[in-house]
């Protein structure tokens, strides 16, 4: 496995692959992996014949007050588990080859205003940028994301789209923790107590679908029984919010296929899930 | 020589092209060619495997008032000028097929706003979308632009490193008319009296280069000396400014390799030229 820090030696590992007619699977990450980011990988390992999982604590797409410096960082670690994996290659940039006095910046507008950018106003241009740089760095076939970060996915989609990127997007299903908790590098910020009390995501998401399931199709009632369940806790939430889940705009009435998403504090640690209805 | 419409046999097309290991030159243009573009053609001809012409009219980059409607367009005669060329493909997409409800946009901040930005807020904005994506489509190892377009060239060039865009920027030099004029579509706009006049601009540059070949180093009695040129003509300055050719900040002092750039109506007609210093 290699280890590559810099863009032109990526950008060359790419040119080779894709000229010995190999197809390239990148799985972006922020390190410090776990089971879900492991999901992607195999994913990739399997449809592609070289994977690349890029490790990048992207500074753009943290707010000033938010936990860029206390995000949790393991090298050492995720090059284990990526290499028992059989990835091809990791890329681990360092800040300052990523951005060089950088003026540049890729937003999709409308989308990234929406539920999590509410209260990350800047946050999804500085994932947009960064997966735009990403793709031109590493020129996959593929890229990979999980869908716990489902408006993450949706706005990198539109970008893709817009801007006519030549791959192929793949969204993978949310990981959980035994008791239902998606995993998450920032479940590792939760004191005992408070994962104990995040179980109640996962528990009001299926609440949401139960009673769905039952021919409520009433988003305020279901939202109203979601946030109940939360209340039962002591957290404090950013959003609940029931939309369409290509436009992320709020809908009158459930369907298949809506989207229930939530922001949720324990402490100071933000937590998002979410549920397609079903 | 290829005519491509679709966004999809463009990419293939590339894909092709690279597979077969030839290199691909991308000529950006409007349309309506002359000399200007037909330079940037030959230089691409000359210097890769494979030249495709792009032929896109951008409504993105015109701004509400100006002359998106009145744009001058003649695709048989531009087939036939690429066609002698020796052009390998024109990429001339509908607007359907380039903008599908769009919501993401590419911006280099502050590069943007000055010299040509000042009075077109959203032109670059537009421009460097729409390249992002034709960089996408036709994937060239290099791409072409007219250096008349120079705040252009720059704002491009910041876009292609901040983004890492892995392919090389080609400026090539401004072609004139036998008596000076940058040559521009849009010089079809202009009347036989304003045509006469436009030499104006070319004559006000090389007074700039005189003075600073004498030894004037001050930009303000620069810029004094080609407003007193042009203001000898019945036309209407947009700007005259004396600039750092990276940074397209005022300089205080005149150096070899700084540029002097301006904008002037004619009538309606808004044209622009550039010189660097030497």
């Amino acid at each position: 496995m290699r280890i590559v820090k810099g863009v032109g030696e990526m950008q060359n590992f790419s040119r080779e692959q894709r000229a010995k007619g190999r197809t390239i699977g990148l799985v972006p990450t922020m390190g410090f992996l776990h089971e879900g980011h492991l999901s992607l990988v195999r994913e990739a390992v399997k449809q592609c014949d070289c994977t690349v999982v890029s490790i990048f604590v992207n500074p753009t797409q943290f707010g000033p007050n938010e936990d860029l410096d206390s995000y949790p960082r393991d090298f050492e670690r995720d090059k284990k588990l990526c290499e028992k994996e059989k990835v091809d290659a990791i890329f681990f940039p360092q800040e300052q080859e990523m951005y060089k006095k950088p003026l540049t910046f890729v937003e999709v507008k409308e989308l990234s205003r929406l539920l999590c950018g509410k209260s990350r106003p800047t946050h999804f241009q500085g994932v947009t940028t960064v997966v735009a740089k990403l793709f031109n760095i590493v020129r996959p076939h593929r890229a990979y994301f999980g869908l716990k970060d489902f408006q993450q996915f949706v706005i990198i989609k539109k970008m893709v789209d817009d801007l006519n990127f030549d791959l192929e997007l793949v969204g993978c299903p949310i990981v959980r923790e035994r008791d239902g908790l998606a995993m998450s590098s920032r479940n590792h910020y939760l004191s005992p107590e408070e994962r104990k009390q995040a179980v109640v995501l996962n528990r009001a998401l299926s609440k949401a679908q139960k009673m769905f399931g039952s021919g409520e199709k009433n988003p305020r009632k279901v939202r109203k029984a979601v946030l109940d369940c939360i209340a039962a806790t002591s957290s404090r939430v950013d959003y609940v919010e029931i939309v369409d889940s290509e436009s992320l705009q709020p809908v009158q009435e459930i369907k298949k296929g809506n989207l229930i998403a939530l922001a949720v504090f324990f402490g100071k640690t933000r937590l998002i899930d979410n549920r397609l209805f079903e």
